[in-house]
């Protein structure tokens, strides 16, 4: 009995390095991120003519790629394989590539995100200690999760939803608690290097009034939910449309996101306005408070959807939390809910949806917006869910518990 | 791919009209077992001397099992047994059966909960479903989650932990989404059904001020949470010991309550306070403010198990809440957080680390406490689950994910 707890607590004390070590480095690299991500996304909102160089920023990237990345072109779906069946180290190239190439996409305005790019860095930084440290499968899997983790949490600065999403993404219908310590202690680790040793915050929302459950209520929010999930799934068809279009018809990889690029910097010049470039922090923001026009969500899902599609690089999740929170707001013209507590279960419902973590994106709500309005938070997600589909915005996630078939009778 | 989304609007029809069913009547059983369950506390409170009558107690409950229940005595255990491999319907005696042998301990004294009696009500109603609706194997076992939701959401007033808490108790190491739709909604209906309908409110706890992480704090966390796991293992082994005593002692299993009685009440008029009785509700108020004695733990830990594992009736969870708490409080002589913080701590992580739910458990600390010391309260969790074993308070559960070897091979 002694023995087993001699075990864990070696078990806790390699994984508690590990998270130093790992959690130093991805937290350092997520401040870096940010900051550069900051000082690109000023820069380009003060030369608004920068799109017009959409066309040659999706050459540079498509080249990058293509001549040096299509190893690493899989990204997060790779972190995804090798959890699911360990075969190859990520090259540690993977890092520098999605940053740069990250960079470049929000230089010229592409709609793009962050969390992929953390994600990979994460994934890519830890995968670096499998060799040196002879790590088996099973130590390779945990410490990619610890990289997804502490990539997502410092990132977002939600260490809870990190160590959850983790351990929820690989597989759709189930967590696994293989790497529940060692993914709750990177997820500190790198949130902790970002915020506390580097002083790189977050942006800060606010659900000021949450009213009580009634059942109109409840009923609201599942209806909500509902909506939020089917935006889920289109930001993910319209996601894999654009990329098996660019496919089919280009062959040239790098040609893509040149096409793409012309069709965006066109696009975004004739529509007028650059709230739907880039991160979209500050629209999301305003989401929670002013009412915005009914299409915001929709033109962010096609400008996104057609960014990434086409091959720029960058993540999918906050346009998500964009499209849900504008999605919520617009809600608000019929549902009698908080503008913005609407916005707030739009920002983590439509990710739930899209990504398949309802557990994740529910822990993520309350450590961003508290836990008042947790309940509402929970159905947003829950119901996002299960009604996304099983196709999300990651093509490598396997089915473990179908959502709406009967799920196979082995239950272990 | 719309009919998969009509499939899925059918699927949540379906079980959110199961839900207002099974919640209203769950629900309502928890109201009428909190409502009665206070009147008993306070009704022995005021007569001291019914702890003279735990032999007679004793012998009511175990004669009760013996002749009516023994189809039914296996309690949580059987509500996990039947989820991991369903066989036989719960009989509806379940329900009765554990009422009323719960309100006879409390009444005489006995050390004892009410979370397994609130789980055996709600799982005996949902599964009075079954037959009537015909439900197959699968529906069967996402009702008796359902039943399990219902009942722990209700008794406590947390749905997200009960939702959560019937997908985590089957198998230690996992979750599946089965009914990760219905649980929720029958957590809130249940919850609903006994706070809003009936009126019938929960012991309201606070946290007041949670000090911001720093390496020595989040490592004072992290060793707190390793007691908090050695205690939720040595509880669980104490139960099993007082169980396995008195069985392989005493053949005729009426008598072992009646002799656990008659130590019982030697023992509670030895030490000559009643904050070993019953609930012990006051005493975990008290552990969130005031300095305790640092034995309270221990003398809870023994009376409770000697309680139960004689045959008495009750849950382990409030005991365990106990148990934790005034552990939290003892840890304040040497760990320099604030008391109600180890206190709350203490509160979900000896449960954790007992019932192996640390995802729970982590809800159900920032659905009582708050999200401000949501990170320390997963600390505790995740690392009481890491260090508890794996024999907790349900020796039903299976293995999914061992804690402390190489998991088998096979991911999926």
């Amino acid at each position: 009995m002694i023995n087993q707890q001699i075990f864990v607590l070696k078990f806790t004390l390699k994984w508690l390095l590990m998270a130093v070590l790992v959690g130093l480095a991805i937290g350092s690299a997520s401040a870096f991120f940010l900051v550069s991500l900051d000082w690109t996304t000023h820069f380009r909102e003060n030369h608004p003519w920068l799109i017009w160089f959409l066309p040659l920023g999706g050459l540079a990237v498509g080249a990058i790629y293509h001549y040096f990345g299509q190893d690493v072109a899989k990204g997060n779906n790779q972190l995804i394989e090798e959890i699911q069946h360990p075969e190859k180290t990520i090259p540690f190239k993977m890092m520098p590539l999605i940053l740069l190439t990250t960079l470049l996409t929000h230089l010229v305005g592409g709609s793009a995100g962050r969390e992929g790019t953390a994600v990979q860095m994460g994934g890519a930084i830890a995968d670096f200690f499998t060799k040196p440290l002879k790590f088996n499968d099973l130590d390779r899997k945990i410490l990619l999760m610890m990289g997804i983790s502490a990539g997502f949490a410092s990132v977002f600065g939600t260490p809870l939803a990190g160590t959850i999403f983790a351990l929820e993404v690989a597989f759709i219908g189930k967590v696994r608690y293989e790497a529940i310590l060692p993914s709750l202690f990177s997820a500190l680790a790198a949130d902790y290097t970002c915020q506390v040793i580097w002083q790189v915050g977050h942006t800060q929302y606010g659900i000021s009034a949450v009213p009580h459950l009634t059942i109109p209520t409840i009923l609201w929010a599942m209806l909500a939910g509902i909506l939020f999930g089917l935006v889920g799934m289109l930001f993910a068809k319209s996601t894999h449309f654009w990329s098996n279009l660019f496919k089919s018809k280009i062959t040239y990889p790098p040609l893509r996101p040149v096409v793409g690029g012309v069709l965006l910097a066109i696009l975004f010049f004739a529509v007028g306005t650059s709230k739907y470039n880039g991160l979209g922090v500050p629209v999301i923001v305003e989401s929670f408070s002013e009412k915005l026009p009914f299409y915001d969500f929709l033109a962010k899902i096609f400008f996104t959807s057609l960014t990434l599609g086409s091959g720029f690089k960058g993540g999918e999740v906050t346009p998500l939390f964009y499209i849900g929170a504008t999605m919520g707001n617009a809600l608000t013209n019929f549902i009698p809910l908080p503008i913005a507590l609407l916005a707030g279960m739009g920002f983590v419902g439509v990710f739930a949806g899209a990504s398949n973590t309802p557990i994740a994106c529910t822990l993520m709500g309350i450590e961003l917006f508290g836990a008042d309005a947790a309940i509402y938070l929970a159905l947003a997600c829950v119901m996002a869910y299960a009604f996304s589909g099983h196709a999300g915005i990651y093509s490598a996630q396997k089915i473990a518990v179908k959502k709406y078939q009967e799920p196979d009778e082995t239950f272990l």
